[in-house]
């Protein structure tokens, strides 16, 4: 949906597993400026905290895609070769159980754009070895990922400051 | 709404203040055996990377309201009582901007309950000193909160794998 919230609670749940000592994932697909700066920060220092002191997992943070910043610099990036090389780290990690949670940012966006073919993420995800959870997030996921998803939420705007002219704010959006 | 990533999304966003040196405060109106246990170890330690190397903000996570190990232990926990002194702890907070995003998990329960009249929260709220962020989380809250609110979303569950008998699992849930 159009809520906010969504990649907001995916990284809740990477909190969740991390404390929990499992190997994370995140696979972001859109980039921005200020984009995830402070969920990367934290997360690496969570990493940071695994690797000297033992404690809660492993957290690899990957960007992927092309954001604003590449699209001025390079107003010919290919987006959809971007999108698919991501993809295919993605689909590495999961034939190789890399993660036990693998947070795939903004990936529904890609998807909706038919950067990559759902098909081919649904085999992928359906032969997965070992115990791999995958979440999705963004708007316009297609019908086929849904389906085969065993947990959905739709995530609706009632109400947004950005609507009444406020801009993002450090700490908040990002 | 009944989708699940209410307190998810409302952990998501304290991870990104602690990263941009927010003091955060966490306010737990509902517990439960393992209620929200990964998000407190997490951010646990991230208090003590802010303490110890100076890294991110303070975070302070309070345990107020009774659960259902309380409630199993004395039937007559008086929980009107319990979330009535867990609002006056956050008052007194607000009243003296310790922190700059306050997190009131659940909150929307105990005033769907009607053991916090929403009036004296809204007062609470507009007379907040500072530059405070409150996000409050839970299913059925009152439309005045709403009214006030500049931010809200809806999340709708589409499918949840307990509908089809699934269990909750450590690291996915709690």
């Amino acid at each position: 949906g159009d809520g906010k919230g969504k990649s907001t609670a995916a990284f809740g749940m990477a909190l969740r597993a991390w404390a929990r000592g499992w190997s994370v994932g995140v696979y972001q697909f859109v980039k921005s400026p200020a984009w995830r700066t402070g969920e990367r920060e934290a997360f690496a220092a969570l990493d940071e905290l695994h690797r000297t002191a033992g404690r809660g997992g492993p957290v690899a943070w990957h960007v992927l895609g092309a954001g604003r910043t590449a699209l001025r610099a390079t107003r010919d990036v290919d987006q959809a070769a971007l999108a698919r090389a991501g993809w295919d780290a993605v689909r590495a990690d999961l034939a190789a159980a890399t993660h036990r949670l693998l947070v795939l940012d903004e990936f529904a966006h890609v998807l909706a754009h038919g950067w990559v073919d759902p098909a081919e993420v649904l085999d992928a995800l359906a032969g997965r070895p070992g115990e791999q959870h995958v979440v999705i997030t963004g708007r316009r996921c297609p019908p086929s990922i849904l389906d085969a998803a065993d947990l959905v939420t739709d995530m609706t705007k009632l109400k947004h400051p950005f609507d009444a002219g406020a801009r993002g704010l450090a700490g908040l959006e990002w």
